[in-house]
């Protein structure tokens, strides 16, 4: 999993810059990322409640995860801006843990990846999640902020080793 | 810590909205959030070298993460526009367990508090150290997103057990 | 209900700026605003349908109303920045005239209104329906975007006229 | 003119998502799109006799109209982010009627439409134009913001039916 | 007119992060900025005729001065957010020396000042007119862009010296 | 080095919108800007102590102005958003005058060029020098922000002549 030992975005004199993609193949590219929202069983209860009502929680956390994915070159400041073909957003509840885990998935037709991108949607749902439960877990937690997959891009596929995510 | 079992930010309907804060008695306000970037030891130790020369990485992770604060309330759909009085975002490197602890703290003059803002520029922070080591480190993993220490407000102090932190 | 004849954004040699209200007494002032989606029965019916699953549609509508009205000093040039402190957008549909009515509600603590919040929150609502309904109907028309009453200020509580509301 | 029944945007368990383009051709498209300002008479006049000097409201909206074009997908959860070739607005007057007809066109070399865009454009203008008149006319009423004409795209061009529109 | 050798907006530690202002006491605050344009005087004439019909440049560059005043703590990292109560733009056109001299004046009620809000307001007028007029005059520079004059905060009044100001 | 006697921003009716570049052949573009800050000697002498531990000043600065880049047709009314595909700061201190001079520079594989894009990077990093130094030189000016040398679209490679950029 080691990669080549040079961060790309500091140049030779060691100042930051916005990488040169324009020598690039501009190609499909995927990314998948995943974070998880500890919190407690009654709360997830309670955003299941209100879900089978309205949904609001979850569905206020999808609009808000899609809409920073497509912030994500305005708020890290070394990320080109991208024209994503393709957001979405989704949750799977674990009430037994007080878990949810958080899916995002990202595509470009571009020069450059879109991992900056589907993290940064798991991380604002996840927030947006924190936003709106704080008032009865003001203890909630995110973790396990990861990219899960990509596709596409001269070094092709990569998945997560599966021991990794879990330690 | 358990509190009142209902979402401030869903109304009599289920329906999301931003909630009135008209009523609330304007005061001094802070928060203080962290996130860890769980890395390996040589990673640590090539942002630690650029940073006895130019401190980049740190630094753009830094000024990423104090712009992201100011623009909490235009990311999380129901926090409220804050005009922010403080905000700082430093950086802990342990190189022994591939890990920077970053800390956000903020302040506020006003009706509702700043752990949103907080958690935010902690996130942020940690999103654009990832962005700029995801070349040498794509495992690299954010957690622990969490509220430490929140003053101000009709609740007064609240900070966080260190039991609860630890699990 | 005529007013002064003057545009108080444009000065004495004609040109636009952003009004001082340096002057005026801070107050807490409210605003309501609405807008009408004008489509067809079946339409209204397949939002109704979903909405009895998941409510997507009016739930990604409402968030978007809330964000807008938080943006509307970065969108209409002349307007003052104001930390909201309430926003909320409710919708009631009709199937039988194939009619969706959007209410947006503000208010602030400030020295000027926020009729342009609570306008831009309708707008954006409805053209977020628009934009989710127009595979469905292109022929999709807003009408009837305008201020329905407001409180707060100099000239202190203002309500339109119901039979102006209906020409 | 009824099309497929079914929400794009909505995915088949009913959530919101961003609707994958990556499989459509890139091709030249263009829209256009309307809104009518209402207001009376005698601010139209107002508004000329400050456009003979300067032109400031119409120059004013003109300018919020094509920066709000170049933010839709930061305002509509679901659109696309798209790098606009053009964009224009215009506008017409009718004293006599109190009436402002707003037109915006818009064009890209892209994967999807600019509907969403020239609304937004014409929508936004509307709005710049209600905050510029509402001292002088709070009853100021937006109406008939609909999609006139598009080209490009599989579904080729598509023009507003006259009666509908005059409905 | 040399002040304290510090820079406030770096810590102790030499990091940056954006000063507390908590303490201060709010007060009315103004700031004046300049710019200047340098071009060729057939340049200011092509300004000039289009002024005389329509004052489109001038219109265009004060509006984009306006609006980016109210997003300078969105562009300059320790900028304070500030609620602007007034914002104005105004040209002074000369055209023997192919000259355009830009003021622009903020004011707030608040608890920092207003001179970065006022300098980047001409600076971004300044930019508006380089971008319509770059294609008639692509040497076109920008000069002098520096506070006039502020009132307001601990040290009260603040002049520039015309000396230094001419150097 | 004259040019075309006509402003591209402005339509035959005199009124602005953002030109159709829908014809135009997409292909490389490069351009560099240059910005002078114009301080005194023991302000570049803080600046470069403060270098000599965290570079701090100058960090910020190169971030802010790479953010603005990508931020620059949101700023510019009638400037085309682009998918930059690099983007880099540099800086130049010369403590003996007192100067620090600015050097942006920026790519991108699109219909038009990207002046006001490297034009903008420099004018905020300027900017944000300014702001970090003001507490001690409030009297710190910006010159010479101006164009230095473009390459592809129609016309191919621009370069300032030197006398001109001296005068």
């Amino acid at each position: 999993m080691t990669d080549s030992k040079s961060f790309t975005h500091v140049d030779a004199q060691g100042a930051a810059h916005m990488v040169d993609i324009s020598g690039k193949v501009p190609g499909q590219r995927q990314a998948i990322a995943v974070a998880t929202v500890q919190t407690r069983s009654d709360v997830i209860q309670l955003i299941e409640e209100n879900g089978l009502k309205k949904g609001d929680v979850l569905a206020v956390a999808r609009v808000a995860g899609i809409m920073a994915a497509k912030r994500t070159s305005d708020l890290i400041p070394l990320c080109h801006p991208l024209a994503l073909t393709r957001v979405s957003v989704s949750f799977q509840l674990d009430r037994e843990n007080g878990q949810i885990e958080i899916t995002a998935s990202c595509a470009v037709q571009g020069q450059t990846g879109v991992e900056m991108e589907a993290l940064t949607a798991a991380s604002v749902a996840a927030l947006t999640i924190h936003d709106m439960c704080k008032a009865v877990d003001p203890s909630l937690q995110i973790n396990g902020i990861q990219l899960q997959e990509k596709t596409g891009g001269k070094r092709g596929h990569w998945q997560r080793e599966q021991n990794h995510a879990d330690s």
